[in-house]
């Protein structure tokens, strides 16, 4: 069994994971899957320590996935909404970041953050405020969803997928299966305006994998240029393909993992407000835009894959998602695994 | 000291006792008694895991009891509200049960559901919610009380009243002291819609254990005829009489325990809603169905039982709420124990 | 090392630090002294025991310390809120404090409530609630922060206090260096109508350490008349100075503890109801109230000292707040060790 090396992330924010080496994200990767071998070893890891949770939204999966990972490690994990807190915002008076950052870092040992995009007013606004955090806090913060990344998610995914391309129970799972997998994010129609922080964080790490990564949307639909751009150089890097287009069908040749969700577009926000409504309307204008199995066909025998909650029926069909290559549940049972890693690494000295 | 006998319970779904056989509902009844004198003896049966708590309806003791019972345990139970999560609903797109249910299992160990009369829009969906739960889920479904059935309740109702009848401090109780025991359920008028749940529940439980059931309420009040005819079944069994009146004072002759709480009528949904308020102005025009200690002298020195919260001077007096023969306390202790000995019983593998 | 003395603190409820000796203050501060020297060498005191907090109000620093206090102390805190529950009020038929606390007596070690000037709807209803659930409740009730006052946050501030004026990392601190000093206490003006209870603690407890205190605000700012007349009698028990003043900076000469902070009028109930708005309309004619590096020169080299969140650039301004005799974050730290000591002596028999 190898060795895991020591670490240097105690402390250590998680934002994006592009602001980490490969090396550290093959860390959390490697320790996650020796938690979902032995899921009740380390449950000294955090004993008596507190994460708290900030959702400035509201969620299922991160609550509780976060909640079990720090029951699991001996800690606690606290449910904090900021709406029934006494923070400043630019209407009333209040606490400032730089207070109440502070005074978590005398209590807590992490802090996550939680802040998508109808809780801001134009997108990026979720990033600086997590970076706002990070400047005055002296624990690790760590993103569980905003609205321009989402690195826990990434880690799951690279993480399902590679058992899914693995073949047989090995520890640790060989990373390098995603080497030349090509990776189809294809856009979702649907009665939703969701984030871009999945899509786009699972470009970036898939392409920092290896992967072959093409980006397929309508018009108007097209993500952050600067995400885009750094999935090209990761993909550079590995000399790997990438590529973008706004044909329905053409990304699926070839594909050995489709992503099919929504997003809002590019002009979802006007004035400071986030025109939900408008969005859900005009995404509900290419039904063609969904992922069934006659698409499926095209690919590599492709697995499905989706960050969830989904959208049944709107962005992929009822046969794909509950098919028998969908991996849905095991990379939303692999959000406990590398949280209690990314915990174990930032804030348990692991 | 008697063995307790090894269960086939680990897994087992709770809806309603009348589900689980006698001797299943003895092995709970036991192993609470055990809880109730060694309370902390039983740290590790859960250490480290997650019972999650739904509830769709808010609750006081429902919400204490069932966490309390998770951290003595050596576990946690996490407070969820559905009305934060998207869910899919009827209106609005989100997630199916298929999907919540089956994530949900790979992260916690059991799920307990609260949902009652006023989140559904007619009598028994909530029942149907809870089966379709526990169809999709592979961790146990344990009613936290919905619409029809409350089963914590009950078992906390037969233990209180066992040791009640029972002499002295001895370990396990003799649940055959409710053998030949009249329980009276007297509907109580009040400000309040109540849900049929609690006593639908104490009825078909006193039944199973060889209580008389009497059930009194005025015209228009009747509960559930399939359950009403279940209780009559159980009592058939155990050779014990069945009887409905609309007498407001018959049915306290020669009863044992007094069970006086408001319900709602026979008729309290329309098209799908329903009418809280008429309900409540149409049960304020019984001010006599009040359990009073005049009731109380017809019986043959009867317990005062209800599963609480009380509506004080609606249902029942002060005077008998707060006296000598009020076992309301010792039966809400009991909720602690018997989920205790639930949670032991179908999560710990005990 | 000097041994604790075996206290009689067990079971005793905490709602204001006047309700205690000096000597049992004593054993707070000394036990909250060592538990911050070695956080994690207590975890064994509530273990798999249960405190309830009760937020009639929201919060930050109280519900964040209060349960990472619990959890480091091996036990939990729920986090409960009485508007998602069926309490008895005026208006609504619910439960009784008799029956709820009679209840909660018997799953829990302790019952922390919370509850401000804005859900009562007079000056002192908190008080009374609060003592309404201490005589019905066999565990402690502790104050979280109502109306009148704040035990918590005054035992965290002379801890705090202590701290800054004692020299050199020493156990136990010398709560004798607080003897002499002498605290303003400077009413602040700003955008909110802020309760009293948290100066009104701290004019108690400094005035038990030994400080002289000087209340000053504005006219029609007095505080409670029976709280300024113990505060005066426990100065003269200590042969201290107490004074009170309209005037805007003489209170700073020669302070060694300024406490600037907003609070709402002795006028603010009218009819029942707290007039929020005509509240923050007036506290904002007063701009020249503000605690500021002009007045703080006029001291004795005073430190800062707020309860937090701050009003920054109401209450006081910037450079002195973030500024190097700001105590503020230590003294908002102390908080968790105060109650994690609180908590040990009256629900963990230490």
């Amino acid at each position: 069994m190898k060795k895991i090396e020591q670490s240097d992330l105690y402390g250590k924010h998680l934002i994006c994971t592009q602001d980490w080496t490969k090396h550290e994200l093959d860390l959390v990767l490697d320790l996650a899957g020796r938690m979902k071998r032995e899921r009740y070893a380390y449950a000294s890891v955090l004993q008596h320590k507190t994460f708290f949770m900030f959702f400035y939204n509201p969620s299922v999966r991160t609550r509780q996935s976060f909640e079990v990972a720090a029951t699991e490690l001996g800690g606690h994990a606290q449910f904090l909404e900021p709406k029934s807190m006494r923070l400043k915002t630019e209407k009333t008076a209040g606490e400032t970041v730089e207070d109440a950052a502070q005074v978590m870092s005398r209590y807590a040992h992490g802090l996550g953050i939680r802040i998508l995009e109808d809780k801001v007013s134009e997108y990026g606004q979720g990033e600086r405020l997590l970076r706002e955090y990070a400047k005055w806090s002296s624990i690790p913060v760590i993103s569980m969803a905003h609205d321009t990344f989402h690195p826990c998610q990434g880690l799951a995914d690279v993480m399902g997928w590679s058992e899914w391309f693995h073949k047989g129970p090995q520890y640790p799972p060989d990373w390098k299966t995603l080497n030349g997998k090509k990776l189809l994010i294809a856009w979702g129609h649907g009665a939703l305006a969701r984030s871009w922080c999945s899509v786009q964080e699972a470009m970036l790490i898939g392409s920092r994998y290896g992967m072959d990564v093409t980006v397929a949307n309508p018009e108007g639909y097209n993500l952050d240029p600067q995400v885009l751009k750094w999935t090209e150089e990761n993909c550079n890097e590995n000399e790997a393909q990438f590529e973008t287009t706004n044909h329905l069908t053409k990304g699926y040749e070839g594909a050995h993992v489709v992503y099919s969700r929504n997003w809002m577009s590019s002009e979802a926000y006007q004035n400071g407000e986030l025109l939900k409504q408008q969005e859900i309307e005009k995404a509900l204008k290419y039904p063609d835009w969904i992922c069934d199995s006659k698409k499926m066909s095209l690919t590599n025998n492709a697995i499905f894959t989706h960050p969830m909650p989904i959208d049944r029926g709107h962005e992929v069909s009822d046969d794909v998602a509950s098919g028998p290559r969908s991996c849905i549940y095991d990379v939303a049972e692999n959000r406990l695994h590398v949280q209690k890693a990314i915990m174990a690494l930032t804030m348990g000295g692991f």
